[in-house]
């Protein structure tokens, strides 16, 4: 069985990274990775499907045991990816979307070079900063904040593998299943090449 | 002005990149880099044309000072990419092309991560091999031998931005100038984001 293949999403606060992905695993064969977080769960999460939940102690075990592709802390809590799980993935032939901010997504891309890179902007600044006062989580300080990240995320962009504009939903989402499509493809296309030598 | 891109292009040997480079560098704005090498000027070749040379003295002194993205060794001699020369070309503006294998090629992604991977594959390990008997340079146990490499070369794929057929070389053209294309594009897009923020 051909191997599947890992696509990191990345992109600013507000770029709606996490609609696309929602929609992309509605597909055949496209799974979205699941975090390991130490905090709380929420009403509304589900083990396993949001995040695992587990402890502190866990956590550093598993950081100490090389077990997560990447990790970070927010607000005294940390989050992660099992290594396990992504290959567990691929080794089945899955297409794995790991839904990642730019600094863990370089960390991911060092320990697995094959990993394709998608980073989602928006159309402009202005419609970011729409997006995210429209949605309301954010104070404006905090908004400013995000706009801040952007400026270090987007000078990571040439670094990824694509940039797409999520200007439509639906024309973003069609983007990204060709370039899985192409993906899947190209990892054929060298399969069989090895297999006539 | 927008900073120009650097394109790596790596293949088999037999896959015709020679040819896809030599046809790229006839278009506008794209450059092919000059490798630096300790051998001795062949007839028919030009000094900054077809390599810059120089003593083993001269080559080792830019090693140490950290002057040369990628070097190697073959038959005695080190060939060598100058540093200074990419930078300066991409400072202009310029899109450069690398052309080189795949271990240099993958030193050169390590420190300049914004490079953009190309690889062109022949459509099949039996056109591979019939270009090399054609070309005749090489003894059917060198062939034997490329081929093997080839192997290796193949297994690097999926760390490459792009992988595309040589079967038609316009085709091939046609596909590199697309790519060039996109990440001037794409570079454009982030510069603008970057100046609304």
């Amino acid at each position: 069985m051909t191997k599947g293949s890992l696509f990191i999403i990345s992109g600013p606060s507000g770029t709606g990274k996490g609609t696309v992905c929602k929609e992309l695993a509605r597909h055949d064969n496209i799974y979205l990775s699941v975090s390991a977080t130490t905090r709380d769960k929420r009403v509304g999460e589900e083990e396993g499907v949001t995040y695992f939940y587990i402890t502190k102690e866990e956590f550093s075990d598993m950081i100490n045991q090389g077990m997560m592709l990447e990790y970070a802390k927010y607000s005294g809590n940390y989050y992660g990816t099992p290594k396990r799980q992504v290959e567990k993935m691929l080794d089945e032939g899955k297409n794995v979307i790991l839904e990642i901010e730019a600094q863990g997504a370089l960390k991911v891309k060092e320990k697995m070079p094959e990993a394709v890179m998608i980073f989602i902007v928006p159309p402009s600044i202005k419609e970011l900063k729409s997006r995210l006062s429209k949605r309301g989580r954010e104070s404006a300080e905090e908004i400013e904040k995000r706009i801040n990240t952007a400026k270090w995320e987007f000078s990571q962009c040439p670094k990824y593998n694509y940039v797409l504009v999520n200007d439509d939903l639906e024309t973003c989402v069609k983007d990204t299943l060709e370039i899985i499509k192409a993906t899947n493809e190209r990892q054929e296309l060298i399969e069989r090449l090895l297999k006539e030598i």
